[in-house]
């Protein structure tokens, strides 16, 4: 069985503003120790994966930056998709290109930027669906034991008779709750979170895409005939433009009638905004966490990120300053998913140099 | 009558880091619109004191931006004392430059970094002042009515009878009250404000400084003998070193039996904090005053100053966020007087480039 790595390395990660931006988002962040979040994601993959298996999706403005980030990753196994086409196009093209080498391959698919706590138990876990995947040649997703009503992921129902070694058939697939939904999901016990991590044999997934996204098959199969020939980048990018823009959940998962799920117990977390990099900090006796030269004075359970300047904050509470080279955010704990406004707003005043 | 004016610039405004620093303090700062403080100090003397009368006392630090932001002003007008000696020492100082021109002086003594909001009611105020202390040769202060029992200042007990038009009798100068003393002065309203602005004939403020603080005395008399020869500098480096560092409320004004007061109903603030700075800047529909290109979501009361940085304020209110090239403070504005604490804790550290 070879095993194969998609990695989703394309996003903007808008509610990362400041920090991140167009040309250096989240996945090519140090957000917490020494590595950034896309070397974390393929170093946690070794022993898992051989390096020439693993392939990045990616754009061209974040493309020099993973080569400098991954420099074992061989050039040709990271790819800029000529235009962001959501997730279904990005893993359609991924899907052929892995086609072309191996008909037989296993593919694990994860985004760029997401925490694992307990590697081991992660490749533990992938192990175990990748083999099942093998065996079935089947479509499987990783479901997260929730720990609170979260309204910010999607939900996924299972049959809670397994089918195999902790493997379970899935039910449904459940867009991101309203907080009452949240918390009738978490009584019945069947709802896990959707951790947007994947696990299929490449026959499965390109005859479901073929199924459920017949346009976007096509187009994909008319690029696979042109990989390893001069004519690729034109046809990738003739053909890539007029590829629908969906997700694979939305696309795809929701819609297969056969999705397996195997439980991730591996203290995973998307790290989906400035409170969750706050509560993933190691903190202070004021429950204060600090990056930089910092001065504090009746102040707790802060995040602030300063590294170039010294910052002196006083009286201040459950605040996330971020304070980079060219802006300043200055953001309540609780506004944490607002950030992303800033963003919409620079978007808006066309200041491409904040973006 | 020959009017002149001794403006005190040498203070450091260490509640106002971290714009104010030792070479650039609050007085050299553009706090309120074009111009800075000690320019707007100058500016409203205009028509009420002759240019070449004005004397400025400072430091060897801040004397070069002095001339730089007071180019009408003569060199030779714009003092560095050569140790910082508090006010008594600088008044001293100015008076035997000033006696050494005019023995019949009056003098006006002004604090270089205050706001005053009806310039034409201050001088009509001042002159009168002038007037009195001509005539009867005396030592005046100005009183402003209290708005509030503010902890901040000192107070002046003054004698409702009357001896001239509008002018008062002194007949104490109270320290800084705690808050229980401050309501009980506000309640028996003959207690005034001291704003520390003077006014005396020049035989008066040398006689009173002669009487209480006689060593002080001979030292700038030591001084005069040597103004406009070649070893002034040295002389007043020898002696002023020497001096005793005391104020000249405590040292002088305290201990004088015949001060007269004038009531002060100019709109005077003494911009002692940021806090100041926030209730008399110009608000928004939020209450917020922002300086620089500031986007703000779910945020009041603040007070943004960051003219170079982008600054997104996402559900912060009542903050003082002081966003400089090389400093970042973020402090509630109840905190604005522990300001000073983030200077000490640089002091302690050596800090030399943030003070």
């Amino acid at each position: 069985m070879n095993i194969y790595a998609v990695i989703m390395a394309g996003g903007i990660g808008s509610r990362f503003w400041p920090r991140s931006k167009k040309r250096k988002p989240k996945q090519l962040l140090r957000i917490f120790g020494e590595n950034t979040m896309i070397q974390d994601t393929v170093n946690r993959l070794v022993g898992l994966v051989p390096r020439k298996n693993i392939i990045i999706i990616t754009n061209e403005v974040q493309k020099e930056r993973l080569m400098e980030q991954l420099p074992k990753i061989a050039e040709e196994n990271i790819l800029a998709e000529p235009f962001g086409k959501n997730t279904a196009a990005a893993i359609g093209l991924a899907s052929v290109l892995i086609n072309k080498m191996d008909e037989d391959a296993v593919i694990l698919t994860f985004p760029a930027d997401h925490l694992i706590a307990d590697v081991e138990e992660f490749q533990n876990t992938l192990k175990n669906a990748a083999k099942f995947a093998y065996q079935s040649k089947g479509l499987g997703t990783i479901g997260i034991t929730p720990t609170h009503p979260e309204t910010g992921y999607g939900y996924i129902q299972f049959d809670e008779n397994s089918i195999d070694e902790e493997i379970y058939k899935v039910i449904t697939f459940a867009e991101k709750p309203n907080i009452e939904t949240a918390k009738r999901f978490l009584k019945t016990g069947d709802f896990l979170w959707n951790s947007g991590m994947f696990i299929w044999h490449i026959s499965a997934i390109l005859r479901e895409i073929e199924k459920h996204l017949p346009d976007l098959y096509k187009g994909i199969k008319t690029i696979e005939k042109s990989i390893g020939t001069e004519k690729f980048p034109s046809v990738l990018k003739k053909v890539y433009g007029q590829l629908k823009s969906i997700s694979i959940d939305y696309g795809v998962m929701e819609k297969s009638k056969d999705v397996f799920l195997i439980k991730g117990d591996f203290g995973w977390n998307d790290v989906g905004s400035w409170e969750a990099v706050y509560q993933l900090s190691e903190k202070d006796t004021n429950e204060n966490a600090f990056i930089g030269d910092v001065y504090s004075m009746e102040s707790q359970d802060n995040y602030v990120f300063s590294p170039q300047k010294f910052t002196a904050v006083i009286g201040a509470s459950n605040m996330i300053i971020i304070n980079t080279k060219d802006a300043l955010l200055v953001c309540n704990r609780k506004n944490s998913q607002d950030v992303k406004s800033v963003v919409e707003y620079l978007k808006m005043n066309n200041n491409e140099k904040l973006l």
